[in-house]
């Protein structure tokens, strides 16, 4: 059979293609310069099989969409709080006016901002002087979320030198207010070299795809981040990705997500998939028009939206009786499935508080649970430990070792058995 | 066994109980006079558990948490596009500037603040000048959320009313950009009325959980709102719900959620729980000191943040084997298991295209499938459509009936069965 | 002889009539209504000449030109520390923002936007509550301004309270800073009756004509207000009189000016003229267009820029001589001209300062002294002390008692004589 | 006899030493460093005499006050039009948001605020690139103004370029706006050295008294500005100044004034004089305690304010009288006196106008004039045509030409004789 996904990928590129409106990036001669009709699209899933579409494979500069990364990338050399002093997270409401700073701490209100990113940029291999060793860490680390060698494009590069003087004025304002420590030219080359990186669709796609796997990346396997930092670079992108129309894009598409003004974008959903555009056109927010429209479509047709709630098919508890072992023994019998968060463990719980009979045995049949989280697995720990309490003789049926019960050295534990069988042919 | 929510929850409102700092609200007499060390939780499943602790039985007034509610009740009478016409959907990013508008169009930047607020309250019960029945229909509505009759508070009514010149002077400025129609003080004088509508914790709970449950009250049933409002309604509370720290809020909480200047506040997870809690102390944003407490304590704990993202403990293919029926036709069959969105249907999909044997019937055993969202199932008819179309004959062990395949009236289209028997026990 | 001035005003006139550009005021109705071809202009000297082109004999309603009139009652009956209290005098640098506050203190930011006029114009009459009365003082004070009993223009009060919204929104705003005490529909009722009387150009003329005079009406002669009084209200009118333009308007016409959106504008040039022009068709500030020009062309003609100073054609020291009277009785004798402030004082005390021989006697021709400010009469009076205790005998030619040689009792002090000869002659 | 002047000064001089609050400018070394006591007063009239008091003799750097002579030396080199399209006029409003540019323009606010003098400091010397030509021009043309040859503070200098960020910050967003052009590294250094410029409290009373004489320097006699310049910067001084207490400056001093960080602080009283005071201790606006103190005392003192305007002690024509030449003619002698701006000419038309016998000749007495401006010039004229016309004979008592009539070619013009006595001797 031939995947339907490479055709879904086509036909959304094929109904955005015809959207010409927008213009390349006309304060940079570089990207003025780039081929307006190029559009590509990719997408990731958590477990790296990619799907590309158009010009994915096509090379150009990263701008922006290397925020979010070089945020995450600070946040974990330094840690959240120490990050949190030098820049905030709150949408700053206001397009262009990328020079206003926090009134009071004068932070930069986000890393989405070009001063917030300046700023993150700096704190990168020890937030000394050694510029070159911060390019080669960026290119790195950069290089690790997309999982192969990435390169700089110096003839952008070049080419964005020339008009920096947007962030020139940013990193001398950020240097008076003691927000950063280094030389402002120097840390606007860097920035700049750090927006210069080649990337493409795919590159992207499985760098958000890094993101939405909570810093694993797909292809790699390398724990590029911890599930924490995933978290607050994900809100971030959130509320402050897409510059000043923050509520209008968490309501309409509901991904966390960043632009860029060669014209890449992306979006990552938690748990599922990383998603990448590339067409050169710009609307006057400085986002693909042709990107965002893609966006629109996928996040709609795959039902990608945060606050998109599927409803469970079958009750957490598939099936609770009483069963008898061939020793004599009574048990019962509670065959749990799905996916337990809170709410479906809370379920358990509350069909378990009816267990009156302290002489029977409660058996957990896990092997059809599909996802456990921490909250879920503390709470079925919790009542395993209550019903052990009262005086139930307690089983578990978890042949893959899904619960992992701790081994909590003497005392009453559960039984864990790997069928129902090795319970019920059990003789005294 | 004796449940251990009812535990945790009290153990959260001990944690809380001590911080007395803040103050009731100081400009309502009647709030102002309300006891400080109130303070209740209540948790409701989206099945309609109800937990509660400390005075969750307590009335108070509903006050801004009403908002969310009364937004969503204008969406649903008149449409989203009619409502985004009149209020906006962007952090106002200004904590007590409440009568900013849009520079260009007027409106209320969003429904959160005052002005938004007392816009869509003019849009309930037709949008004319009938303020009698606007207060029915609004009190009606509450009510459906909460699950029981609600009443006004009317001695806090008279309270309010005789400081409700900030209202005023917002309800003025918007009849004079037009945005509403009705005489202003009327208007402020039924969303007075509104904010004046007595709840408990338990209350806001379920009202909570109605959001988290796609719109459908957990005890009633009924469907207040429908999901596509519930999306708009969440997404809002996420990035407007709690005034000037939107990005604060989301980083660290990441639930959607609303305050009131009563000390209430209330958040709610897709899917999960409602969360309500209610203690008069406010910050100096106005929100409840130890109900912002307690609600990240029990984001932390429960794992309830929007960007959390369990990783599956299971592959979605349980097992995929060769298999003989009795009269010799043979088969793949595919044992899917756990939640089928995109993601885990691209996974399937994947495997299904590396089936080159025509001659090979496919079985797809549904019956361990948990969740199964929209664009799952898309993806699933789509590829059982393709094997199809390649000669393939496709049988769905489904009993019951989780993936729904449309009746397509004439042509091909799978056996469905309810056992793996049914299809092995088959003879020619 | 024919006066120019006539001819002059009507060359004006003519020349900015063709410039029809400009809308009225749309969102009265009966202001709408009114005719956009009337062209009124008026010029009051400060000795009350009054000349008038045009339509300055039609009545029009006064709008914001009652703002610095009433302000200057607000501080005549309040005195100034009081009413800065309430309304500040910074510039607000927002064209229609008219709802903005000082952060702090929350006092609108100047008295010619509505919020700081409609704070004045409850400070009329007590602060009190009784809006008959107040309407009585501000009646009586206008007229007071205009050197006739105005009136109130009933239809125009009526059509503007149907659309008062904006006004109402700021008097509730201000209620609930606590800026205002009084109920703010009837402020604002109060209000726009003070914003619909009636007035024509002349009186506009004559209005701005009083406080270019000291605050004494030029044909009454009253003294409405003090000269401090009317010292404020220019400065505030210098630079918040003409909304958001208020640095252009300073650099380009130079005049304290207010403007109405009827059409009016008022300049007053200190100790020369008050000027008003009327013509309904406003520019997008709200400014009259033809109004404007007319007065750019005025100051422009008439070197009305408080910035421009005319060189002094001659010395202050028109002679100096030694004469000797008949008595043979030796002097120095200074006659003085002109205008003597601060500057042309130290120039007669400089020459003085060499005035060693004490036997000598010193005279001071005061005959050709035009002007003499307070601080030219302290300095020549001290100067006539010094001398006299260095040992001069100091006679002064005053024969209209210009410097008004204070009676010091006992002790020394100048003869005062009317013509040199009364000196001369003397004998001994 | 000794002048009272400088007793005066000193008076206020120790009125004012005793108010040792603010702190030095603390951002930059060598200006912290310096010694907090030192209090110098200075002051000089238009014709050039100067007083001193405290330390008028000590050097410290210009710092802002040069913004006003830099923004004249560019309106002079380039012309006001094109100094409008890189420099507004409009107030700010803000204290230290001195990177706010005009939103649709971008340009600078206003020349007094650090974005303005930036862009106004490009502009002198051709608006090249060469630093060391703009150098000597800026050091020449600060020169002209205090009437010697100043220096550079190279360890101010020195000590400033180390803290630049935010002149650089400044600088570089001008050049990413277009407004400026230069090396913004090269702009800054040029510009700290013009800020580094050493002068005395006796120097910057001599530059303001320049400004306050039209623009001709009191003791060189260089016609440094034209009046229109002066007018212009007078005007900016006057709502921009002060930075964001413009309004209350204007009404509590009223003179165009501008301080530095320095400590140093100008007033200019067209037609008066020029003030200056030094003293370190800076309020939070940035302003000298000391200085705001002493220049609040010299204005109210000294009836320095704007809007103060003397009342004339005497009419404009001192005497109306028929008089008979020797000869039989008849004329109607107007004996003129003082100041004749529009009001007074006005006057004297006003009772021409009651001038009917065209037999009689009209004699003006102009010899007792003390000053006469444009306008005032201008009617006289005006009048002695219609006159003329009228048939009168008409003749100018004007000895020493004051009145100046123009040479018309052919045609009646008045005779001009120096006496009465010239006139009534006249034999037909």
């Amino acid at each position: 059979m031939r995947s339907p996904v490479p055709d879904y990928l086509s036909e959304v590129l094929h109904t955005c293609f015809g959207d010409t409106s927008g213009h390349t990036a006309g304060y940079i001669p570089e990207l003025a310069a780039a081929d307006p009709d190029l559009f590509g699209l990719a997408l990731s899933t958590v477990d790296g099989s990619v799907y590309c579409a158009g010009d994915a494979g096509v090379e150009f500069t990263i701008q922006s969409i290397s925020k979010p990364f070089i945020y995450a990338l600070a946040i974990k050399e330094h840690g959240l709080e120490s990050v949190l002093q030098k820049v905030g997270v709150e949408p700053s409401g206001e397009a262009f006016n990328e020079l206003s700073l926090e009134r009071e701490s004068k932070r930069p209100l986000n890393p989405m901002i070009n001063a917030g990113a300046i700023t993150a940029h700096t704190l990168i291999a020890g937030q000394g002087d050694d510029g070159a060793r911060r390019d080669a860490v960026i290119l790195d680390g950069l290089s690790a979320f997309a999982g192969r060698s990435l390169t700089v494009n110096e003839s952008v590069l070049g080419s964005e030198m020339g008009t920096a003087h947007r962030n020139l004025a940013i990193a001398h304002m950020l240097r008076s207010h003691g927000i950063i420590d280094q030389e402002p030219a120097e840390v606007v080359r860097g920035y700049t070299r750090q927006c210069s990186i080649n990337v493409t669709a795919r590159d992207l796609a499985l760098m958000a795809a890094t993101l939405a796997n909570g810093g694993v990346q797909p292809l790699t396997g390398e724990q590029v981040l911890t599930a924490g930092v995933v978290r607050q670079v994900l809100a971030v992108m959130t509320t402050c990705g897409m510059y000043d129309a923050a509520g209008d894009w968490v309501t309409t598409v509901g991904i966390p997500a960043k632009s860029g003004v060669a014209g890449g974008i992306i979006g990552a959903l938690p748990g599922q998939v990383g998603l990448a555009a590339f067409s050169p056109r710009l609307d006057h927010h400085g986002n693909s028009v042709r990107g965002i429209k893609a966006c629109e479509r996928l996040s709609q047709d795959m039902g990608l939206h945060l606050m998109e709630v599927p409803q469970p098919a079958r009750a957490v508890i598939r099936q609770a009786r009483r069963i008898e072992t061939d020793g004599g023994a009574r048990f019962s019998l509670y065959e749990l499935q799905g996916s337990i968060q809170f709410a479906a463990a809370e379920r358990i719980i509350r069909t378990l508080a009816e267990e009156p009979d302290h002489e029977t045995g409660v058996v957990f049949d896990l092997s059809r649970v599909h996802q456990l989280n921490d909250v879920g697995r503390r709470m079925l720990l919790e009542a395993i430990s209550r019903l052990t309490l009262d005086g139930h003789q307690v089983t578990l049926i978890d042949p893959e070792t899904v619960l992992n019960y701790p081994d909590a050295g003497g005392g009453t534990h559960p039984d864990v058995v790997t069928t129902l069988e090795d319970l019920t042919n059990r003789r005294p």
